[in-house]
């Protein structure tokens, strides 16, 4: 199948993600349709404009009319619905997803799925501290990263249709990671990060330090604004990795503490230098 | 001594942050005279019009005229120059400047000076992640926040002329706080931080990484561009403080770090909770 604009998509889930999906797929002229939970979700949806087809049950006579699904559920509840309601989608269907985590998303997901349908992972890197579709934004995608995450069971076609998803979608970069080196990658540079975040916030009550405040606490703490509900599942599915990933973090950290403690002002040099060189990497262009 | 537009302020150090203050009250039509080491920057700062008068040698002729001089030096050059060059310095003048930790060089100065001068600390809290003159810019004070760090010893009228001069520069708010204060603070807000992300650019050789980053790493690190030795100095004045600020910091850290091991979904989600509650004290308006 190629993502020609005959193609009908259905957004599984709408929230943040799913309802930018749907805002930028409609906008660039396929028709849309979504399942939510929440009658105000879908009729918010439908009258902006962001879906042309909204049902807030899985029935089957709505889910067989699409040619690609895309999930933006909860990895649990995802899994449940596949479970569930898989027998609805139609022949030749292909599968994905925006999961946060892939290595037990992926496999489960495929050993589940009946031979006539197909799942390709994906990865958005992209969101704000804000949620629901009524915050959809399809400019979110502008500057990011997507990741397919395809495996042994997944056919070229497919991985290319995912690949010509992301770029319909309007992301910057499109690149390719096993569900492995996606998760190691996802530990380190996101899921540690927000770690980090949470724990600095959670320091002191500082309402009093508002005041005094500058860019750079703002920056470290953003995402302390945190969907608890998600994130803990997305660490709970990447435990293993995340906590090898805290372990380096506080490994290094202790480093530096310590080397202050005994002033050893060569080791602090040396690692100010060092994270000054590696920084260079990240500046955008 | 009131601030008012007869007053000559010279600026001894003229990098990123001494030039900014010049070129803010050049622009305010302040005569602003600087002191640098390099001819280079004189010349520079001069061609540019951010001073009116430049000296690379400390002289009596040139120091003596000047109404409020502002240190814009590491801490141990400043005392140095305060031991060697006050006596050049007119009676019934003001002496600020722009140091990141307080304690311990607000006391020693004050208690180091003839009795004809005053000196009124204050912090800048503002920057960029480039040096030099070159690089000034006066529109870093816009946004940020300028800290008076009065003593016993100090005068209200020097108070509010330090207050003032944070005005002209232009800063969003100006507050005042001891010395102890602020140490503990800039500690906590400032220095923590960027032990954090010289610790998280350590972790690991991560130029492979750069497709895959998303804004959360890219904010925690942009500040593990340090100067290695401006930092580390301002680190080691500032020990005690900052060793405590860190290991809170280790204590949440590890408190979350434990509950993901032991997937104890009540205490990561309680944690998250908390930190997207005090996060929104920390919104910009």
């Amino acid at each position: 199948m190629k993502l020609t604009k005959d193609k009908k998509i259905l957004i599984v889930g709408l929230g943040l993600i799913g309802g930018s999906y749907a805002q930028a797929l409609t906008d660039k002229g396929y028709f849309v349709g979504a399942i939510s939970r929440r009658d105000e979700t879908i009729k918010y949806a439908l009258e902006k404009g962001i879906i042309s087809a909204g049902s807030t049950k899985v029935e089957k006579e709505f889910v067989s009319q699409f040619d690609i699904v895309i999930f933006a559920l909860y990895p649990g509840v995802f899994i449940d619905w596949i479970d569930k309601y898989q027998s609805y989608i139609k022949d030749g269907a292909v599968l994905s997803d925006v999961t946060g985590v892939k290595g037990c998303v992926v496999y489960k997901v495929q050993s589940k799925l009946k031979d006539t349908i197909e799942f390709i992972g994906a990865h958005p890197m992209a969101g704000k501290e804000v949620y629901g579709v009524e915050n959809a934004d399809k400019n979110i995608f502008l500057d990011a990263n997507y990741i397919v995450t395809p495996t042994d069971k997944n056919t070229k076609e497919a991985i290319d249709l995912c690949k010509d998803l992301g770029k319909e979608l309007g992301f910057k970069t499109i690149c390719t990671l096993s569900p492995e080196e996606h998760d190691e990658m996802i530990g380190f540079l996101s899921q540690l990060t927000h770690c980090i975040a949470v724990s600095l916030m959670d320091c002191k009550e500082s309402k009093h330090l508002v005041d005094y405040t500058g860019n750079s606490f703002r920056d470290l703490t953003r995402i302390a604004n945190i969907n608890e509900t998600m994130w803990t599942e997305l660490f709970l599915l990447n435990k293993k990795e995340l906590l090898s990933q805290m372990d380096l973090f506080i490994s290094k950290f202790m480093e530096l503490r310590d080397s202050l403690e005994n002033e050893d002002i060569d080791k602090m040099k040396e690692m100010m230098r060092l994270s000054t060189e590696r920084r260079k990497y990240f500046d955008k262009k």
